[in-house]
């Protein structure tokens, strides 16, 4: 790993600019803000313009005598120069480690391509564990007790997958293209059915929307106020919540809802206490009385009963992109969640050995390669093009919106030991409301948004 | 402005729980993380158990030796230990300061209520140039420049409210109670038509949801990414621009959406297309096929043509609350947009001087008392009861999910000068979609979530 500082210069900027939006959101101008953070005026002008970086003890003390937090004075580096970093199964392998649990060897351990854009934690894992059974009390099994981070899983080889939801423990006898997505927190663990075929998976644990801000926010909030954001994950009563969270956020009288909405307040009653379900058409009264969007009033509906969601090789969707007329790549649906509409994972197989469509998306990728055979990797950024070779066991990461496009040396590739691709694609912090915001803004204003540059006041 | 760290010993729990829990997303147990750190095993373990502060030297030696960023690691403060902050109106003027713009005083500013808990960055501000006429050109009106926050203002007194929009100035003549949303990044200005009375505003400025982790994403993205990322705001192109998304984001062909959905391939490519609006029962259908909830397949609405919303005063919808019969607060209505859902400006009248019903809501709220006599306020807090008294020209901040009443001394108190409250409520970071991750983890996980105390690989 590099042990240099990543990105400095960028970061230093950024910093600048976020330290200077600071003082001018609590109107401070030059002067005000160098006393106040015990600097001088010319050293002030040297932070804002990221000429130099600003030490610490001047994130402290901004954090000590404004209402704000130290990370709020600091950006995120890119790492990612030129769109996409590769990891080549060398460096993967070196990252090699092994360990225990309970004392007997448990995971091998690799790491694969990670960038600090994206919550990606993708890890390649060889169960060392073997049973001979599929018993989760099998002295052999040492369970893990959970993690915060979404996990999705992808098996190779003769792989057991245990694990817990609601105290009961379950078994699932997992073959080469099955794949898991779990919900955080959910205690589970790995072993191999046998020592004589490779048993390992790509364990992609990312971050999702309880990560960052919020996950700060509810920290900070403490777990009693925390509890109280809590939503049941049954979309019937999380619409009825919705409907009351904002008729309580607008300090609304059921009467004002009725004269509003031309709903009866009797109804609006029966609505809110959850003894009916709202028609379209009474969402749509609602949320123009309440003045919200109608999606507003909708509820989030997750599909993983029981706490994870499994789709089998055998059983999953395959289609060809674009198009069957333009086949450039065989697409696979692997395992996912309605919570999480922007978390999206793939087996993409290349199949054409030059001129194959590029692909794009708003989202982060991160890309393995499950085949045997290499393939080529070409992409588009800032202007220039790069091309790369993924081998077996290469991996990337890939900024959002960069066109990427995959060939293989020789077409049509055979199907089993084909070069293809586990891609893993989530969203990033910008949501919809917040493109929305994005170009709702007073035009011209993206370039000030990015990196304040003046006093606005 | 209190010049002591605020907050310290929660603060380096929760630094300390990031810390571990970055380890652990890495899978690095302590000997490991320790020496990639460079510090010893029982430097990390007073580090990850909040004993001893993180010196800011590891977290930058974390961001350059792991994917992450020296933000991941830094928590939030809580500076409200009681729930609410109240800032009486002396210290409030203690903070007095007059800026010039042009050479000439312009405007006196004064804090108000502020917390690092939420994004508010209030401030009481007087006009100080007065005007004869209503023309945005007069020499005594001086532009800012627009800034990135959302702003809410409030108006008491004879104030000329000056804004830019697609290059036009327009000018509205404001009257005490009139009340205004506006858009960042728009030019604007305040004047006063006299300066025989009063002439001032409450500008209650905030972050939405550009600030925060999507502002350093796309900070760190640059500009060229960033821009891809906007979306126009008329509702009818959001639709099909969130149709088209979810289709690339899943990187299905027309055919496999159309074989799924029942739709055929000739109305989805006129629905991308944008040639046709979809009924709900092809929303339905869609965002089944397209393992999407319907609501994130429906669009944001805003509606503040022109970059502003306007209420004024005298058409301003009032209602009693909770209810006609139980009358224990009026309610008036102000300036908002349907791009902030839950933010909702309030003007709030205490009619009862004993027994009024608590108000709770999720949101972050800020209050300031616009009347001219005072009012009590009572909340109740982990157990606890509080009062304080909200003099003429006091404020606070209450955090989310408090109780909170208000009663005044004699009722019923004359409409023109009676203590009343300006509420405004922002969303924090938690929003709907982290709600219901909240409640869809494993059981028993929020006190992890909030406090990661464990190795769990």
């Amino acid at each position: 790993m590099n042990v240099h500082s990543v990105d400095d210069e960028g970061f230093r900027r950024r910093a600048g600019a976020l330290l200077r939006s600071a003082a001018n959101d609590l109107k401070r101008n030059t002067a005000a803000s160098a006393e106040e953070l015990g600097v001088t005026e010319e050293q002030i002008q040297e932070y804002f313009s990221g000429r130099h970086e600003i030490p610490g003890s001047v994130h402290s003390k901004a954090a000590a005598v404004w209402p704000l937090n130290e990370r709020d004075l600091l950006p995120v580096r890119n790492d990612c120069p030129e769109g996409v970093i590769v990891l080549d199964v060398a460096a993967s392998k070196s990252s090699s480690r092994v360990f225990q649990r309970e004392d007997i060897d448990y995971y091998e351990y690799r790491d694969t391509a990670m960038s600090r854009l994206a919550s990606f934690r993708p890890e390649w894992i060889r169960m060392l564990s073997v049973v001979d059974d599929d018993d989760p009390n099998n002295p052999n099994v040492h369970w893990n007790k959970g993690h915060l981070l979404y996990q999705f899983t992808y098996f190779v080889g003769p792989v057991n997958y245990y694990y817990r939801w609601n105290g009961e423990s379950h078994v699932l006898r997992m073959e080469t293209g099955d794949s898991i997505w779990g919900l955080p927190f959910s205690p589970h663990t790995f072993t191999a059915r046998n020592d004589s075929e490779p048993a390992y998976i790509l364990a992609l644990t990312y971050g999702g929307e309880l990560m960052g801000d919020a996950q700060h926010e509810l920290a900070a909030l403490g777990p009693s106020t925390a509890r109280k954001f809590a939503w049941d994950e049954n979309p019937w009563t999380t619409q009825i919540r919705l409907l009351r969270s904002h008729i309580d956020a607008a300090m609304l009288s059921v009467a004002e809802v009725a004269q509003r909405s031309k709903v009866t307040q009797d109804r609006i009653t029966e609505l809110v206490e959850g003894a009916a379900i709202p028609s379209y058409s009474e969402i749509e009264s609602l949320a123009a009385a309440l003045r919200v969007s109608v999606r507003d009033l909708l509820p989030v509906s997750p599909d993983s009963p029981g706490g994870i969601s499994l789709v089998r090789a055998v059983d999953s969707r395959r289609w060809l992109y674009p198009s069957a007329q333009q086949a450039d790549y065989s697409v696979r649906q692997l395992a996912g969640n309605k919570l999480h509409p922007y978390t999206r994972a793939l087996e993409i197989q290349p199949l054409r050995d030059s001129d194959a469509a590029a692909i794009s998306t708003h989202q982060h990728q991160y890309l393995y390669n499950v085949g045997e055979t290499p393939m080529t990797m070409r992409w588009e950024y800032l202007g220039k093009r790069y091309e790369a070779r993924l081998a077996p066991g290469d991996s990337a990461y890939v900024m959002p919106f960069i066109p990427t496009s995959f060939t293989v040396d020789s077409a049509p590739a055979a199907q089993a030991s084909a070069a293809r691709l586990l891609a893993l694609r989530i969203a990033g912090r910008i949501g919809v409301e917040a493109r929305v915001a994005l170009g709702s803004m007073h035009p011209g204003s993206l370039e000030r948004l990015l990196n304040e540059d003046r006093q606005w006041y």
